[in-house]
């Protein structure tokens, strides 16, 4: 059996990202974890939590097969731009963070890594350091060549997938393409049965509009584009229900028997999930020939290197990319 | 003291509404509860469900001042256009249905009622019979001359007030403007005040854009037309917080000293609301001279008629509205 290699991003280096991952080494891990970021950053953050770690190098061909010893980390180094202060941006770092990716992104197509987990990222400083990014999942999608991924979180009996995901709101009706949405829903459906092992994955999809458009009062894309969209996905076999209303479909009656939630856009389907599940939700992105797992919030600058931050997104986010690695057909 | 009068509008005949009405006169009430309706549909819906109920005529002159004894329920007697079949929408019972919301609403003016609980209609119906109609709140703000309502939901821990209403999604973005908004915050922060007797309402603003624009990054609308307006109230000693993620704020640290939730948009702020309070949850109109509530849910066609039906929002509504009788100021 081939070593189940793990590769951890910390993220914006200000962040808590890189406090993460220090508290990750003090207790043991199943597999071998290799965090992606500087070394000379590690060894700060640590001093300033009072955090006694033990960094461990790594490299391409040189990759351990054995779990990490509790109170030790392995640390494939990626050197910074430019020295960070804890909560504090520098769009100097903003080629640092993506090379990150990039490393870890290309280690899973190859195979040096079973899947890679993330620490957030903060949008705007890279888009100010002039770079056009929006998003992990987006760039996941340009460094593997794929043409569409698709954004899901999870948390303990709930997932949410989203077709559209970092969009203005006002910009969102247009992006509801039949194509789209065909597209977003396969890939949610295959994923379900390929990563997650679900045979037949029971799927409901939310409207665009409130009330699911009340029949056509309230908006027209449910008539002109998700039903019959859906009914050709039904026609090959798949088990969708809808479009039902976003402030129905999210009740005990409709998710007590279902495997996943199609909202149309973030904030229809990622309040009631985070509200369910904070603290232990969990970001996967599908559609990727590799697996991807994220911690559900964001750069909390203001927590960076205080020792007050929560490890449970994270704790959930290599659980599942775990059995999703074990899972994988 | 003047007596404390309720009507209760049934809404859509073919639906659940006259169960409701029905079941309610099964338990006793603090209060005279008038259900405006037709007569002969509550025999024919009370035969139906097996439920015996004496129906006590009332009408304008020949007020009820002490509640009806379990058992009997007071009706001010309105005739339908067709009959009913429960189940089956008409269209021709369309002016019927808004001709009892015309009763209670001008009665909740001229005093003959201290506030309105409404049952659901059926927008759709309506508009099919020829007349506009986008929901009850819009109905009683015309009716009593009201430039502007807000729509509230609340259950137990959670108030959510919305900016827009039953909007198509594609027109949220254009109708977010500074002078609706103060509009719309005016009247939450009024009414928290005079009809729930909060001295000084903390407030939760959502963003409109994912991450509420993340910057300027995922949208503009936070920084030109949310910030400001949101700075200006403050300056009159408003407490405002926000913009918020939506995904973030409905989050226990934010909503744990928070008397209201400002969403920009009906499926932004109603999933979480109905999930944390399905079966408990109860629909406001703010802003109006009268004080109404309603239920949460749909006119539920399927199930009318048949005794499978749950009071508990319908419980909600009217405690709700008898609190907000007491303490309104």
């Amino acid at each position: 059996m081939k070593p189940q290699r793990f590769a951890v991003t910390p993220g914006e280096p200000a962040g808590i990202g890189p406090d993460l991952c220090l508290l990750l080494a003090t207790q043991p891990q199943p597999h071998p974890l290799i965090a992606i970021t500087s070394r000379d950053l590690l060894l700060e953050r640590a001093a300033q939590l009072g955090v006694a770690v033990d960094l461990l190098d790594v490299a391409p061909g040189n990759w351990p097969d054995l779990p990490a010893p509790a109170g030790s980390l392995y640390v494939w180094d990626t050197p910074l731009q430019a020295k960070v202060v804890a909560g504090t941006l520098d769009k100097a770092n903003a080629a640092f963070v993506l090379e990150t990716l990039t490393r870890a992104g290309l280690g899973c197509v190859q195979g040096d890594f079973a899947g890679m987990i993330t620490a957030p990222v903060h949008k705007g400083v890279i888009n100010e350091a002039g770079i056009a990014f929006s998003g992990h999942t987006e760039f996941l999608a340009e460094l593997t060549n794929t043409a569409q991924v698709v954004m899901m979180l999870a948390t303990r009996g709930l997932r949410v997938a989203l077709v559209t995901t970092h969009l203005p709101l006002r910009d969102v009706a247009d992006a509801i393409t039949a194509e789209r949405l065909e597209r977003v829903t396969r890939i949610l459906h295959a994923d379900l049965q390929q990563k997650f092992g679900i045979a037949h994955p029971r799927i409901l999809v939310c409207g665009l509009n409130p009330h699911a458009g009340e029949g056509g009062h309230l908006g027209h894309e449910e008539i002109d584009i998700i039903e019959p969209t859906l009914e050709r996905l039904r026609n090959e076999g798949m088990d969708l229900h809808g479009p039902l209303p976003a402030d129905t479909l999210f009740t005990p009656k409709y998710l007590e028997h279902c495997d996943a939630v199609l909202a149309m856009y973030h904030d229809q389907g990622l309040p009631v999930l985070k509200y369910k599940g904070f603290g232990a939700a969990v970001n996967v992105t599908l559609g990727l020939p590799i697996i991807r797992t994220s911690v559900d919030h964001g750069t909390a600058l203001d927590l960076a290197g205080s020792g007050k931050i929560d490890t449970g997104s994270l704790h959930v986010a290599l659980e599942t990319a775990y059995q999703m690695a074990e899972t994988r057909i």
